[in-house]
């Protein structure tokens, strides 16, 4: 069997690990514009702050490495085109024959039309490229007030970076909070305030006009002119569907996709940021493009391919990060969105501590869970905190994908030790305050 | 209603407040031997090292707060006994008529019949009081060498104590590795390890014959003579069953009670410590004896005394601690338990790192997962790593509590971030080596 990958990053890395456990024998081919494999984009901010020393340290693993399990990589290849009656995928270099074909093709990191994005000392985070671009710029031209667009997770993460070096950050966001996707606006002020502790201004509501000068010497945020030598554009990413579609396969916002992650041609699958999936929280399809989901996609598409009766799962999208110390994790359905899609819900809230009274060094937290009336089940939740979210976080999205209702969480087993977590833990209270709304 | 408790630790102070939120009429009154309301038993070590400065601080709240709530208290009090007939408490300073009764007695710490157990020098770890005698005696004796007997939980974070402040430790412990109940000898001897690279010292497979010298100069390990100017004796504990079994009550080990915490009696309750729950590895009835057990048996038994109908739910004895600084989770099942009680299992294992190679700081983590092999179903993990063991035992145990196969951890969503950990987390790793074992 010839199984042949578009896209040489996480889905499609993975993807050809994972095919060759489960099969010795077949051909794997990955086609990738860029020169080497997997590396992570969220490490990316890591790379512009230093804690990362060098941009390559990201890649996950050397090119040899899929070589030696016999991958064959067709690097710096850009896939034109996909012959769909003759299976074979039409390269700069020449035609690929498949047997299936899998797009790994990923997402672009979208660019709006301001006035200028094109000028110097502007930039986007989402490749290697970028990254080595973004810091040789820094090193040649020392900025000193950069101007974000966009307050999503990359946009923030680009903020700490920038702040960790010591230049000034503004960071401009048409909606009106950070994270406006996966924050609900009482949890993305505990973020923004820990951030603006640490240097990092905030203007919402309000868009980028214009960039100015080349380099970049300032931007207009509405009629008002704010200086900036540095511009990080993070205004989000879309699915690349173009290869799909001129194939003829079925495409919405992504690259549609059953179940098993096939395509509209039972021979194609589609895995990691450009295909869709299914939000567990309201069944609807959505782009997850998260790298979990990417790994996930990459098994599920393997196994199938190998014979598995296997299915991609609805996602959560649950979500971490860090930005100053501060803990930030989510998942599934905010109030916000609930709202605007109809959906009953009922909201717990807890500001609690991470450690017990007693115990020296605790920290605040917040934890807001999000049930569906309906069913009572734990469609959602929020958390901010100094230490521990990550846990919080992933308990209670496990419970989710099983399941659990507003019960489950109120009676559920935690572990507890005093320099770890108090007794009565802060999902527990705020499941309770769900519970009581319930009555 | 007049609902009397019999015990003011964790679980008769958690479940004179959580009955009074239930209902405000209702006469409470908290019979307790202690002069203070709950306070926590696993902070105890921790006022030893100093870590936490004074005894009274692990006090949860003031005799006054509970009081406030209408709560009374008669503490410096012993119940002698239960007349079930006439439903009255009888004190050493009266009696105490109830419709409702909870036992919330507690445990006990066992002593093993030492010669010399009762010398000065030797002591157990169990009360604010035992805190106070060891902490009094530390000051005074300034004792150089301590062993430990026992090497449970209790034992473990007396030895960190003890090794904190300078004093040499041996912990001795009849069976053939630390935290039997709860580790199997792989990931136990990860613990031992670590201690020992901190000075701990240990012997296994042979008891203490002998304490010798008052106050104690020397234990007999065996024929050997080892010198030791401090001995703690944290060979666990007994439920406190005496009370019930003279008022006729059904007891086992524990008090039996039914799945909504009735004894024989269905107006005597009993809860915490004291009280037989339900493995739900198992179903076998055992002692659970955690502080977590304790304060979710307080809930379900005000709830079902206020009339809801709520059941306690078997327990998978989640645990955690932190012993310098390495961090160990368990729950459930362990292989050894399986062999013994011939439960067929599929084991996955797997050592990996807390944070992704490329990013600085990780710590190695070891995580155990034990599914049984008739249902796939996840009944025990154990995982010992530098750092985010909680949150990982926390997301393992939530998923047993919900029935979770290994099909639901190797697709499982997890949350990802560079700084926090590994796109593929360790314990998917795990499933996957476990879902391997079950072809």
């Amino acid at each position: 069997m010839k199984i042949v990958v578009i896209g040489s990053g996480t889905a499609g890395s993975n993807f050809a690990l994972f095919m060759r456990k489960l099969d010795r024998k077949a051909e794997i081919i990955v086609i990738g514009k860029e020169p080497t494999m997997q590396y992570s984009p969220c490490a990316l901010p890591h790379v512009i702050s230093g804690t990362i020393e060098k941009p390559e340290d990201v890649i996950v693993f050397p090119n040899e490495f899929y070589e030696r399990q016999r991958i064959k990589l067709m690097l710096n290849t850009e896939a034109k085109a996909i012959d769909r009656e003759r299976k074979v995928v039409i390269t700069e270099k020449g035609e690929v024959p498949y047997d299936k074909l899998v797009l790994a093709v990923g997402s672009r990191a979208f660019i709006p039309p301001i006035k200028g994005v094109e000028n110097e000392g502007v930039f986007t985070l989402k490749s290697l490229d970028d990254v080595r671009k973004i810091k040789a710029y820094i090193t040649e031209k020392k900025p000193k007030r950069a101007v974000v667009i966009g307050a999503g997770l990359i946009g923030l993460e680009g903020a700490e970076a920038f702040a960790k070096l010591g230049i000034e950050v503004l960071v401009v966001e048409l909606m009106d909070r950070l994270m406006p996707t996966m924050l609900d606006r009482d949890m993305a002020t505990l973020v923004q305030k820990e951030m603006e502790k640490h240097g990092v201004s905030f203007r919402f509501g309000v868009g980028v006009s214009e960039i100015i000068g080349s380099p970049v010497k300032a931007v207009k945020i509405g009629d008002e002119e704010v200086e900036a030598d540095l511009v990080l554009v993070a205004t989000g990413v879309r699915a690349n569907v173009d290869l799909a579609k001129k194939a003829g396969l079925e495409v919405n916002r992504g690259i549609v996709v059953n179940e098993h992650l096939q395509t509209s041609d039972p021979n194609i699958y589609a895995i990691g940021d450009c295909a869709e999936v299914v939000d567990a929280a309201t069944g609807q399809r959505i782009l997850s493009q998260l790298g979990t989901s990417a790994v996930r996609m990459a098994k599920v598409a393997a196994e199938h391919i190998a014979g598995k009766d296997v299915s991609f799962r609805p996602v959560f999208n649950t979500a971490i990060t860090e930005l100053f110390g501060l803990e930030i994790g989510t998942f599934g359905m905010t109030e916000e969105r609930a709202k605007k899609e109809g959906v009953e819900i009922v909201v717990g809230k807890f500001k609690g501590s991470t450690k017990p009274e007693y115990y020296p060094g605790g920290k605040p937290i917040t934890v807001k869970v999000i049930f569906r009336k309906s069913d009572r089940k734990l469609i959602g939740a929020q958390i901010v905190g100094g230490e521990r979210v990550w846990g919080r976080i992933m308990t209670l999205s496990a419970l989710a994908q099983k399941g659990a209702t507003v019960e489950d969480l109120v009676y559920l087993e935690t572990a507890y030790a005093p320099p770890i977590s108090p007794t009565i833990d802060p999902i527990t209270v705020a499941a309770e305050m769900a519970l009581r709304r319930f009555r």
